[in-house]
């Protein structure tokens, strides 16, 4: 088996998982089926809702069983984890405690992608779940790079509450003008950089006929790093070991 | 973990598999994350060509290392398995022999639905790699039940060749016209129904703006088995136990 082996935390959702899946596969360098990333998806059903919890704590817990699938993951061979969910990123410590390989962070990517492509950004607008949002990761990741974070306000929160947990999750067909107005109201408030910071609202992102250039979608730069992560691993394996 | 847990061989090709994962997420009965069908993928790359193999058997034997990938997932925790490839099921009494949880066959599968949904047709189109043509597996299911089959000509197959080859499994812009006017020839060669029997082609299929109605996609048809499996499961292990 070629190395190293992606390890897919998936399931949360499972439609943002195979939209996952996707971008690996087409941001891979491979002219053939033969070069192709190594992968082992594991979809797990179980794994709690991640934003009940964070704003409830008597609701259950998803850290056990995402800890659980890392380690499973790692056991079954896979050499590094991709986790296609913002929101659990809140737990992030507590998964990379249950397993020695390393685990992608979203959210550290994403903020590191933002802030490359747009250097002079001071103000970001994130499109996320209730409770990313409460979680605080993401404003903290920017405050370090000295950029403000805004999120919407209580209407629009309940637009992408709706795109999310009704429309993308329960399988039913999404409303891409709400997504582009609570982008847009974002936007107008001054932010030049807006992160799709839910992998929910990627699946609706992905499918935009046309994609404000102000857009920067958390689980492409996820897919992205998948993939760099890697060409950079099987170009130090396949040097020469120093004399 | 509910059960039963679907496994799927994959990586033949990856972005079949993507597919795959994509429409059985989206067939699932799934109001919430927790509703979905736990899943174990395993993206192979290593396992060998099949089109080459059946073609020329000098070629690597791709049965041994999707023997192995069955008896993992059976051993990972799968209950069933789908392969997101027809190609492969030349192969499928060695990969059946291997794990003793059950296979789902997608061209036998593929067969009843085209029988079902057509009873009257007496001419069937195969749109599929040199392989699965080769193989005469399609052929054979489909004389058992009275239907002739048609293979595109030389020129066609050679479109076919590409689309698949040369364009998807390589990552590249894939030219939907070209699939069009070979269903279309099958078509006016008196094929009332035409199979899209490769699920590269079922990634073009699926990106067409419109369907020809007599096209029967067979990854979609597999995707439809996992879901019917899987709900037929639930309701049987849902029920109280016979006294």
């Amino acid at each position: 088996m070629n190395k190293p082996v992606l390890g897919i935390l998936g399931g949360v959702g499972p439609l943002a998982t195979a939209l996952l899946i996707r971008m690996v596969v087409e941001k891979t360098p491979a002219r053939v089926d033969q070069e192709h990333i190594p992968m082992i998806v594991f979809n797990d059903p179980q794994i709690p809702d991640r934003t009940a919890h964070i704003l409830d704590r008597s609701q259950p817990d998803p850290l056990p069983e995402m800890a659980k699938v890392a380690r499973w993951l790692q056991d079954a061979g896979a050499d590094y984890i991709a986790i296609a969910c913002n929101t659990a990123h809140f737990y992030y410590d507590g998964i990379t405690a249950a397993a020695s390989i390393p685990v992608l962070n979203i959210m550290h990517e994403t903020v590191r992608a933002v802030c490359d492509a747009a250097p002079d950004v001071s103000l970001v607008g994130l499109m996320a779940t209730r409770g990313t949002v409460a979680s605080g990761v993401f404003e903290t990741c920017f405050k370090e790079r000295g950029v403000r974070l805004a999120v919407p306000d209580e209407a629009d929160q309940q637009l992408l509450d709706a795109l999310i947990y009704e429309q993308v999750k329960a399988n039913k067909p999404y409303d891409a003008q709400a997504f582009l107005a609570v982008a847009r109201h974002l936007h107008e408030r001054g932010c030049d950089a807006v992160v799709v910071g839910c992998t929910e609202l990627s699946v609706v992102y992905e499918e935009l006929g046309e994609k404000p250039d102000y857009l920067y979608d958390s689980l492409d730069v996820l897919a992205e790093r998948c993939v760099g992560w890697y060409c950079a691993y099987r170009e130090i394996v396949s040097q020469p070991a120093a004399i």
